[in-house]
């Protein structure tokens, strides 16, 4: 909703989850472009917005196809129109007739399995509610978490199950979780290995007469790195949308490209051991440490102004609840700057999606210095 | 809320965040008769549960006195009548205003502060209500945080800034910060530091003339391992309600004193790795690692059947937004257990406050085995 005060960044109450819509848009248009030249249709995850509003700048001439991660949003998004989603979570029986509600009001969700007892549930979950299941079979391609093996007689065993069971076989879905864990100069092999996988299973899939008319793959590292795409019909990316300091370590974008923030009030100093400390702990900023395996640690987040100018090596050294210590990175002989009782930071997240899941909306600026012009809320729970 | 259905643990939707409140009771019971025996007040932290319904167990009697780390939290908690709180984090200009209406209204709020500044804020929003405020001065027991050392010579100005500025000093405050961090043997010497700091603290206030009524101390550690609390007048803790993972290791309780779990339904397997993939990942338990500094790391938890009988050695070895990996514990002999598609099992949290926030609700139940009676909702916020 547009708000009706004047609120701005110097007045709003603290800590407030803070989205930049420059940057938010020139994310979205990156991708968009990107994917628009390779012919390859973008299937967005929302899981990380988990909004409307972020969902219709993402699609401005209305609603295209989403991927969830809960049915939650798949429900959300289904009550404003979206009708085209992959719902990329294995399923058990009470995700599958929750599923199949939505498909009997018209919403084209595809589930998610790789099991032979899977395909089971999902058909009875189709018959009991009138409707032909749509599925996709979730294939490993670098032993991040589920999915079979190419090689792995159990695909075609899958593939006969749905077929048997009266469930549309949507295609094959993969996703380079491990690239997370890369660095540019491994993404580009990542990434090329991510769409070979996947092809060769459709390939597979094929040859044993199974149609299979989606290829999907995705993570928001090999989005963005893939060179050529050739069999691939679509590309799965979330946290593009707002990027953080996890994709920053991966080498994905630059800090000036990090659309999210955590708005902070300075609470106190201990000026003797080198800390400020201020109004956002771990339930502002997330327990997410996920920079701490990467080449520069960023604690609990990179501080700026509230501009959005970066303080050189200013991090969230710790963080409780409700507080977090701002310390200069160590090994730095940065000075800490002068931040008194009151005055505002922003605080750049590790992980967009943890960030954000602990805050009840965002508050929308249109870039630096600019006034909040509305909060977006955003939902939470399964 | 009472539930209408007769849910269980077998037909709950997940992932569902689950209470015990026979292990809740007996987690109350122990603490409040531990400060009752020696003559304390207990003032429950609130910032764990969130939630009015674990607050009247706590207080069976009426509405006692309580912590806060949020205005959110307070502004709930006065609106069923409670009224004496302590608002445990360091003030800002704006959070000083918003307490300051809650004073007007007749809630006796009490805030914190360390500095001559805070107090100038905290009297020109007092002035701005009407009302007299009263603030804790906070003081540093074990470097962890905020707070005064007692040698510090700001301690006795601070305190005049309050006379001078027309706030009552409600007291000294410290927190034992650093006691999660320790193990039991090293507990009993911190509750000691905790203790006689904070009463060094406010014998030199004494000694300047000021009164200073409450001596307030607790961590949930200190809480259970102080043997003498003389001239301390009150004890803060949270956690004790629930416990986790993280206060096992502590040695603070046993995993059969944890009350909060996140039930799960397994959706998938990979055998050749020793995985079993279930509903709940970070998303439902947090990105809290806080075992993994302590001698036995639990990964994102401790894995039990629906009745609260541990699995030997099986945890959840890693964490995506929604799914968990449960494997055995890595240098254990142990089998995997056979748990199918659709299989429940229930998780034990590192950190309750932590994993509590991802949820919007309790699902209560009397103890193992037993029906889903209640659903408690809970707040989050500032």
């Amino acid at each position: 909703m547009p708000r009706s005060d004047a609120a701005t960044l110097a007045t709003l109450a603290t800590p407030a989850l803070v989205l930049d819509t420059s940057r938010l848009d020139r994310n979205l248009a990156r991708l968009r472009t990107r994917m628009a030249e390779r012919g390859v249709t973008l299937r967005p995850h929302m899981k990380t917005a988990k909004s409307i509003d972020v969902a219709r700048r993402a699609f401005p001439t209305g609603p295209g196809p989403i991927t969830i991660s809960t049915l939650a949003e798949a429900e959300y998004f289904a009550g404003y129109g979206y009708r085209d989603m992959t719902y990329a979570v294995g399923i058990s029986r009470h995700t599958a007739e929750r599923a199949m509600r939505l498909r009997e009001a018209g919403v084209d969700i595809k589930m998610l399995l790789d099991t032979v007892e899977q395909a089971a549930i999902a058909g009875e979950a189709g018959r009991a509610a009138g409707v032909t299941p749509a599925a996709f079979i979730e294939i490993d391609c670098d032993g991040h978490r589920g999915g079979l093996l190419v090689t792995d007689p159990k695909l075609l065993e899958v593939a006969a199950a749905l077929e048997a069971t009266g469930i549309a076989l949507a295609g094959v879905l993969t996703h380079a979780g491990e690239s997370y864990a890369l660095t540019s100069e491994a993404l580009e092999a990542a990434a090329e290995n991510e769409r070979a996988v996947a092809v060769d299973a459709a390939t597979r899939l094929r040859a044993a007469g199974h149609e299979c008319p989606i290829v999907s793959v995705g993570s928001t590292p090999t989005a963005h790195f893939a060179t050529a795409l050739d069999g691939v019909t679509e590309m799965r990316a979330g946290v593009y949308m707002f990027f953080d300091l996890v994709m920053h370590g991966v080498g994905v974008c630059t800090t000036d490209d990090i659309a999210l923030s955590v708005l902070s009030t300075v609470i106190g100093a201990k000026p003797e051991k080198g800390w400020i400390m201020v109004d956002a702990g771990w339930m502002a900023l997330s327990r997410d440490r996920g920079t701490a395996a990467q080449r520069v640690d960023q604690g609990y987040g990179l501080v700026t102004d509230p501009d959005g100018r970066l303080y050189p090596d200013l991090i969230v050294a710790c963080a409780s609840q409700e507080h977090g210590t701002l310390a200069i990175r160590s090994g730095s002989s940065q000075p800490l700057p002068e931040l008194p009782v009151g005055a505002k930071v922003r605080i750049l997240p590790n992980h967009a999606c943890a960030t954000g899941s602990q805050h009840e909306r965002y508050h929308v600026v249109p870039g630096p210095g600019g006034a909040v012009e509305a909060e977006w809320p955003r939902i939470r729970g399964w």
